[in-house]
C-alpha cells in the first residue's frame, strides 16, 4: 500500500485539488510494466492489481464544469480482462494503463458539480474508475439515476439490472439473437450477470430455456429461482455434445456463449438458421493459446449467424429497453441474483473470482453504502 | 465400367423405359459402403467415384408429366464434397447415396417433355444428376434458360454466371456481406467460381479488393484480367497474418472465405463491424480433424458478424440479381474465367482437382455440346 494520489492518472485532478480527504483506488500493478506485449497473461491474478491509498481534494476549483463523484457500487465483469491486454482492446473501450485505476460500470453519488445537469447528492451511473472518489468530465455519465432508481427497491438492484448486464442482455438477445417464440435457447455461464437475464428474457418471450453452470448450487438457482426449464452442471459432463443432445434434444436455435469447448458443442447441436450472440468468451480471455474451435463448418451447413457486439453501440435503444424491462421489474417478473464483495480491498479477489466461477450471480463491488 | 441402368436410382425410370440408347452416369463408388459413418473421408479421391455405363429409353411413357433431359454442362463445385458425408449434409441439399449419380447444378436440353411448361429443345437449368440423360420431375428445374440465354454469348458463360456461382456470390456478397463503398474486401480462393465474381461485384461497388490464390498464373489473372486491386500467392507466404497486414494494411471489412488458417489470419485483421460471409470452407471439407480456429475472440472485440448461408434461401432475389447483373454482362463489365473438363469420364478428376486448386477459374464439366 503506497501513499499516492487517488486520481494520478489525470493531470487535471491534481491541478484542481484544494481540500484533501483520504481516498483509495485500484490500479494495475506496475510490476509487469517492463515491455511485455501482454501485461497480464492468462488468468488474471490478484497480484496483477494493487490497492493504492492516496488523497484527493473534495472541492472543485472555481469555474470547473466537471463533476466530483463518490463511487457506491462497481460492476465486476469478465470483459475487464480484455482491457488488461492492450493489443486486444475493443476500439470503443479504453485499455487500462499501468498505474491507473481500473475502470468499469458503476453507480456513484455526486459530491460536487460544476455542470448544470448535475447537482450534489444526484445518483449517476456510467463508466467510472475503480476508486473511492473520481473527478469526471460530464460526458462520462450515461444518465442521472435518480428518476430511474425509483423503479428499483435498492441501488444495487438498479446496478445489476440497468447497468452493463441489463442492456447487454437486451442487445445480445433481442437485437443480435433475433429470438422467436418457441426457440430453444441454451445459455452457458447461465447464472452469471448476463446469463440469468437472458434466461428470463427468453422465458418471457416463450422460449424453451436450458442453462449450464459450474456447481449444483448454481444449477438449483437456475431451475428453482430463475425459472429455467432445465439446467446442468457442465463440470459433471464428460461429453458436452452428448449433454446438449440430452437436454436440448431437438437442437439449439439461440445461444449466449462462453466460447471454447462449449461453443464447439453448441455448433454440433445448432439448428438451421440458428443465431449465436457472441457477448462473451470468458473461456478465451484467459488463455494465450487454446485448442481452437473445430466445428465452424456448421455455420455453413446450417446457415448460422454468429455475431459479436459491443453494448455501447446499442445505447440508442435505451428507451426501448426501459419500456420493456420496467413493467417486468414493477410486477416482480425479473429476479436477479448478485454476489457482493465489500470494500475496494476485496476488489481484486472479486474480479479474479469471475474466471474460476467463484461468484454466484452478478459480481458487484460495494465501495460505499451512501 | 459396368453395364447397368443409367438411372437406376429412380425406380420410375425403369418402368417408363421404352426406347434405349447408351448412356453414362457418375455415381458414388460402392466400395466404401460397408458401414462407415463417413463414406468419403478426407480429400475426395477419384476412386471414391466410378463412371458407369448403362442404357435408358429416350421416350416418355404415355401420360407422363415428367421431362427427359440431356445434360450439356455440369458445374463442379466444392460443396459437393459435403454431400459425400451424410452426417454433414445441409438440410436443403440431399446427400448422395451410394450407387446413385452425383448431382449438382447444370444446363441441359429437353429431349422430350410431358409437362406443358417445357418443350423439346428447350434449354433448362437446375440440379441434375451427373449423367448423360435424366428423367426429371418438373420441380427440379429452376428455369427455362432460353430467354435468359440470349443475354450470354454462350451456354457456358450462362452457366458460370447464372447458375450456382453467380447467385451464390450475389447473396453472399450483397445480402450477407452488407458491403459499403470503400470497404476493404479480401477474397481467398479468389480465382475460383465465387471468388472471381465477388471481386468484380466489389469493384463495381467501389471497394478496394485484394485476393489470394495458389499460383502465379492465378494471381496474374486476378490482377490483370479480373481487375483486383492487388493479389498474392498464399503458398508463398509463411505468415498469412503478416501478408494481410501488408496487402490490406488498414484492415479488412468484408471477406469471402475458405476457412482454416486463412480465416484465422483474417480474424486478426478484420476491422470493427466487419462481415464474414461463410459461403465455403473448402479447407475444412477434406479433413476430419483440424487444428481449430483460434482467433474467434475478434468477433467479440470488433463486433464482427460471421454468417453461413445457403443460396437456395435467396432464390426469391433472383429477379433482383438479374436486374443487377444483366446490364453488366451486356456492357462486358463482368469477366469470367472457366476451366473446362470434357466428358463424364473426366468428371472425377475435375471434382477432385478443386481441392488441390488444380482448376484455374470456375470448373465446368462439358457433357455434350448440344
Amino acid at each position: 500500500m503506497k501513499k499516492t494520489s487517488a486520481l494520478r492518472n489525470t493531470e487535471q485532478s491534481h491541478q484542481i485539488a484544494k481540500e484533501k480527504e483520504d481516498g483509495k483506488e485500484w490500479r494495475r500493478s506496475e510490476e509487469q510494466e517492463s515491455g511485455a506485449e501482454d501485461i497480464v497473461t492468462g488468468c488474471p491474478k490478484e497480484s496483477d492489481m494493487e490497492v493504492v491509498e492516496g488523497s484527493i481534494t473534495l472541492k472543485l476549483p472555481e469555474g470547473s464544469n466537471e463533476v466530483l463523484i463518490k463511487n457506491l457500487y462497481l460492476s465486476a465483469d469478465p470483459y475487464m480482462r480484455i482491457l488488461m491486454s492492450e493489443r486486444e482492446s475493443p476500439q470503443s473501450l479504453a485499455s487500462y494503463t499501468i498505474g491507473s485505476p481500473l475502470a468499469g460500470y458503476g453507480v456513484a453519488k455526486v459530491v460536487e458539480s460544476g455542470h448544470p445537469d448535475f447537482k450534489k447528492e444526484d445518483l449517476v451511473w456510467g463508466i467510472f474508475g475503480w476508486d473511492e472518489y473520481s473527478l469526471s468530465p460530464q460526458h462520462k455519465f450515461f444518465s442521472k439515476s435518480s428518476t430511474l432508481m425509483s423503479h428499483f427497491p435498492t441501488i444495487l438492484e438498479f446496478l445489476v439490472c440497468i447497468c452493463m448486464p441489463g442492456m447487454t442482455t437486451y442487445a445480445g438477445f433481442f437485437e443480435i439473437g433475433s429470438p422467436k417464440k418457441g426457440d430453444n435457447v441454451f445459455i452457458s455461464a447461465a447464472s452469471g450477470a448476463v446469463g440469468q437475464l437472458v434466461g428470463q428474457f427468453a422465458k418471457l418471450m416463450g422460449c424453451y430455456v436450458v442453462g449450464s453452470a459450474g456447481s449444483k448450487e448454481k444449477v438449483d438457482l437456475l431451475k428453482n429461482k430463475l425459472g429455467f426449464d432445465d439446467a446442468f452442471n457442465y463440470k459433471e459432463e464428460q461429453d458436452l455434445d452428448a449433454a446438449l443432445k440430452r437436454y436440448v434434444s431437438d437442437g439449439i436455435d439461440n445461444f449466449e456463449n462462453v466460447g471454447g469447448k462449449t461453443l464447439d458443442a453448441v455448433l454440433q447441436n445448432i439448428r438451421v438458421q440458428g443465431r449465436i450472440s457472441v457477448c462473451g468468451m470468458i473461456s478465451r480471455y484467459n488463455v494465450d493459446q487454446q485448442e481452437g474451435i473445430k466445428n465452424l463448418i456448421h455455420l455453413l451447413l446450417k446457415e448460422v449467424r454468429m455475431e459479436g457486439f459491443n453494448v455501447s453501440k446499442f445505447y440508442h435503444l435505451y428507451p426501448k429497453f426501459l419500456e420493456f424491462i420496467l413493467p417486468h421489474i414493477r410486477e416482480g417478473k425479473i429476479m436477479y441474483v448478485e454476489d457482493i464483495a465489500e470494500g475496494l480491498e476485496n476488489g481484486p479477489a472479486a474480479l479474479v473470482g469471475l474466471f474460476s466461477g467463484r461468484n454466484v450471480g452478478k459480481q458487484v463491488l460495494l465501495v460505499a453504502r451512501d
